[in-house]
């Protein structure tokens, strides 16, 4: 029987996704109508992303699943008229921008390029950085993202702490979970990446009395989302020197409004919300393979889990 | 009995390597005295580097053996007045360094960090870079330093062209040789790395020609030998836009001098010859490792053989 896959993503991805969904509908095997827009009840699957148009997911009673093209999903998930139910993105091609941008942010970091990048004075000061090996690194969120980034790391020679709030294991990571843990995960810490998902335990998790805990002249890096971090209390602590640069990729209005002092502050880098694109290609193919799943009676991939909330 | 260590070794290097040569002592338990100036008759080690300030060995009676902080001996071997046992420095760090080095610039050449970070228009322009594994990159020189920069790049995804003048084979490298294997090594990059030693046959390699065959726009980074480039050719390919960037950590003269136009090239980055450079903490554990060795009466590590010259 023919599913109706309704594509409530926004506009402006249509024109990008729809050759790729078709594609991967096809390869998939499935007898697909992709639509833009059709009656609430005749849609059986909804392809979301923050933008589209739907709002309140109570009258699209035939539908069998939300797939999100979004990893983050905080922005549907208390949304109490949504009861079907509910899948992230975990796309490869995702995961593999997240590892460039956090790689190369804390390559960038680590080896001071930006004195070399703006030179004006032409100084020749032949100081080499210290070994990746000296230079500690802890991520925050030991999800999919976090334990690709950590390894990644690890392999370029850091040596990398990796937090989560319930203990996990990761390959060449050095784990630490809890309320302790996340203590000494900071306190360790010269470059701090943080990859958290945005729950209510998450918001301002990093706040002044956290920050305080970094070693002095520490690097943020924020590839994860806006609400984890105190903005004041960033901005406070690059005045002091407690921290001694930024480099952020998310914020808490997006785009990040023009008088925000981040964009004047000669310690924050802001990049526009790049460091983890869904890519059309990869993910079309992970929601034709739900939607697969979900009509053979299978379990759906990247399920969120309403309590946690991602 | 307290040794006297003579650090000479130029005084821009002092402050980098005063901690790292105090700590690597203690751990060695070394009854040392590191000081910048003494008698000649009283230092027991000289810690030498081209830079310090001793031409003439001949007064250093008293000296047990001089330690080189480079790892080219060239500069002192020759000289008649040194006659104390001579060692050069052998750092385990000075590949991991060139590592990190390579894998940060393509990098950042790669994500287009440089928009980023210097944004004063506050541009916020959310368009992602492409991924790692659409950007190729060739690498120039297949040594120790080519082959360990070619797989960190292609573990992080990159597609990785290495070339060499005899044929060689590197695991996760397409490998190609000979003049033919240049050309076509030189067509497909995007970013290319030069990490060749500096000979006759590669004085200018990097020329008018082999520029033109570089896709548009390419990147060159330059962490090999200031002589592999022919820098008119590279300053007219930047110029047409042929070339898009170039970072360069190596120059036909170092300090790069002043008025070199290198330095004004808004498409030029210069690197102070940082990327292989000796490591304080590392090069501080071998020479206190060598003084150890001394004292204890066991052989002198990376003693240099005056007839082969290193």
């Amino acid at each position: 029987m023919t599913q109706t896959v309704l594509f409530a993503a926004g506009e402006a991805r249509w024109p990008s996704y729809e050759p790729h969904l078709r594609a991967a509908f096809d390869a998939a095997g499935l007898d697909a109508r992709l639509v833009t827009s059709c009656p609430a009840d005749q849609a059986d699957y909804i392809v979301f992303a923050p933008g589209g148009d739907i709002v309140d997911f109570a009258p699209y009673t035939r539908c069998k699943a939300v797939l999100s093209l979004w990893a983050g999903v905080e922005k549907i998930v208390g949304n109490a008229t949504l009861t079907q139910p509910l899948c992230r993105m975990v796309d490869p091609a995702l995961t593999a921008g997240m590892v460039e941008w956090v790689a190369g942010h804390v390559l960038r970091h680590h080896l001071g390029m930006d004195r070399h990048i703006v030179n004006p004075a032409r100084d020749w000061n032949p100081e080499p950085p210290p070994l990746a090996a000296e230079r500690p690194v802890t991520i925050l969120g030991l999800g999919e993202l976090g334990r690709a980034c950590g390894q990644a790391l690890a392999a370029l020679g850091f040596p990398v702490t990796g937090w989560s709030r319930s203990p996990r294991t990761v390959q060449g990571l050095a784990c630490l979970s809890g309320d302790d843990g996340l203590r000494q995960a900071l306190d360790s810490a010269q470059i701090l990446v943080t990859l958290l998902p945005a729950t209510p335990e998450t918001d301002s998790l990093i706040n002044a009395d956290r920050l305080a805990l970094l070693r002095r002249g520490a690097v943020i890096l924020n590839p994860g989302r806006g609400t984890l971090i105190d903005d004041a209390a960033l901005l406070a602590a690059l005045d002091t020197g407690q921290v001694g640069h930024a480099t952020l990729d998310v914020f808490r209005v997006e785009p990040l409004p023009q008088d925000h002092p981040f964009w004047a502050h000669p310690k924050v880098t802001v990049t526009p919300h790049i460091a983890a694109e869904t890519r059309p290609s990869s993910a079309s193919r992970i929601i034709a393979e739900n939607i697969r799943r979900s009509e053979a009676g299978e379990p759906l991939l990247f399920r969120v889990d309403r309590a946690r909330g991602y």
